[in-house]
């Protein structure tokens, strides 16, 4: 069952927002003068009900899958690069292994369904679903009994995590064609041609994009001749076209709201993880921060349907969770400022003029 | 003498540029899909002469000073909050002391002349000039010598921070009235209307602000009729409407690039400093990293004449080397990336298809 997604979400009570502003309004500093990152303190605060917000105990999850659609040569790189980055991540060699090393945070790699097989490593732990989800040219990626299994899995997750005590998660994704389904998702989910959220990914040529996009374009107007009900939901459609690291995305957004955990989200694929998360579950907007405006063509439009401004513009395109692992420290920082930084009063430094 | 501030500084050879483009370009992610992280890297691969660019060791310089000009009641906070403020530095309670504690950064300030008299207290050094400057309303600011004195306490700062094999310095600013000061300055080199470069500060109101303004022109319009020298070069504009503290940051931005130390720049104050410091000795411009846009108002404007585009735009307008120390773990994260991710040969992952 993925019913327990719609279950309730804690919103924000508006005088804890008040009392983190009336903390923030009192250190030493003109008020307002850390613009963004004391918005960041004082969003933090109302969630986690404190004025001392903390994100110290973090940590990343990276689902990584197959998908049947890269059989279309969708992707400018060979699927068997989904399982050797696997290998990469497990072997501290990726982007985000890097990034996990220097904010010493756990790294966690779930394995939700990869084509190749893989023996046991490191930070890996294999669920698979099955060796990827099928093309969605002319079937569904999933059958619901998979699309509810990526999500107790996800559920699973996050509750685990939530059992280490965990404030903050970073949660990224690996899988050779996943844009392709990212923007089919979108493009199905809001009515939106694909050219307009279709884009290079890991580095198509024109030829490559043209045939990307016609491949959407025929997948989704299969589906909607077809069987009307593959886009009766959001639900529907992620069992549809989705990719089971994208649903375990949105499922884990969603119950880490649910949880009282704050998301850092990644890039393109990410976001449009959240935006069925949010279609799913509206309440755990404020749960979730924005990390970078990606380089890849649909993040900007993902990004204004969910009325999210992210933190960087780094253009930076390669997923992982290597931008929400990127502006980690800058969320710490203005926990620790509002936490840390003197008032007026105990440090007997005079206010401002009348 | 500030002669010095004219040597020659190190240029980059395109060829070990091109050295740490290659080395990027193997490392396992699609090639340039780190974005700015990896421009950022292979910049200070080149100004390092590396393929493994390194800024561990960095430090936090604030240089402090009081103005004339705040006698003219051109700031929403009294003059003894310069002092004020050095004391809470010194304290920990001060927002740059809460980031230099995040990242584990030596924090120095460096009294160059407060109105206030201050005790021998932690991490601070009495340097003073004289206390503050004079109002350069109707005079100058400060005399050659002492002009000179600031350069040269400023080129021994960084000649001590290099002897600690320093890397990388964050360099802040406090002196109450200095957004003043720092408005003046640009209004006389690039001959600007002050109203175009003149903003609220710390916080005035919009009467505070026309008046602010209006000293402003005052004080230009009268150096431009009674000595037509005054600001016949940068250096003799720092002269007259300096503070010793900007004069500082000019003269440490030259050294540090003279030296091989890259520069972290914070916001407006710092962006006017490193202004002069490239009119001065233009070859320090490879060796800026800019790190924030400021809300105050003439930053923007200051960063076009740089042709700079800073890393944030989190509404800061704090001063003090807060925006410079909140980057500082995105550029460490830049160099660990380029230095410690696989190589496609050495993880086994397969390039992209033809």
């Amino acid at each position: 069952m993925t019913q327990w997604s719609i279950d309730p979400i804690k919103k924000i009570d508006e005088s804890d927002r008040l009392q983190a502003q009336e903390k923030q309004d009192q250190l030493t500093k003109p008020q307002g003068s850390l613009g963004l990152l004391e918005s960041i303190a004082i969003t933090l605060s109302a969630l986690q009900k404190t004025t001392t917000p903390n994100v110290n105990e973090a940590q990343i999850i990276i689902y990584a899958a197959d998908h049947g659609i890269a059989q279309e040569g969708v992707s400018a790189f060979p699927q068997a690069v989904t399982a050797e980055m696997v290998k990469n991540f497990s072997a501290g060699g990726a982007a985000i292994s890097v990034l996990s090393a220097q904010h010493k945070l756990p790294l966690q790699v779930i394995n939700l369904g990869l084509v190749t097989e893989l023996p046991e490593m490191k930070s890996v732990e294999h669920k698979i679903i099955s060796k990827g989800t099928n093309s969605f040219l002319q079937q569904s990626a999933m059958t619901e009994t998979q699309l509810t299994q990526v999500f107790d899995e996800a559920k699973h997750q996050v509750e685990q995590a939530k059992d280490n005590d965990c404030q903050l998660l970073i949660m990224g994704e690996m899988g050779i064609a996943n844009t392709s389904t990212a923007s089919a998702l979108v493009c199905a989910l809001e009515s939106i041609e694909p050219e307009i959220l279709t884009g290079t990914g890991t580095g198509l040529d024109s030829d490559g994009l043209e045939h990307k996009i016609q491949v959407i374009k025929k997948a989704i107007a299969f589906h909607k001749e077809n069987n009307k009900t593959h886009f009766s939901s959001p639900m529907k459609i992620l069992q549809t076209l989705g990719g089971y690291e994208i649903a375990a995305l949105t499922a884990s957004y969603i119950r880490a709201a649910q949880l009282g955990i704050v998301s850092i989200v990644d890039g393109f694929i990410c976001s449009v993880a959240a935006l069925f998360a949010l279609r799913i579950n509206p309440d755990c907007r404020p749960w979730l921060i924005f990390s970078h405006q990606s380089a890849e063509k649909g993040h900007k439009k993902v990004l204004e349907l969910i009325d999210a401004k992210p933190l960087l513009e780094f253009n930076m395109r390669l997923g992982e969770g290597s931008g929400a692992a990127l502006v980690y420290p800058l969320i710490r920082s203005a926990c620790l400022l509002q936490n840390e930084m003197a008032s007026f009063a105990s440090a007997s430094v005079s206010e401002k003029l009348d």
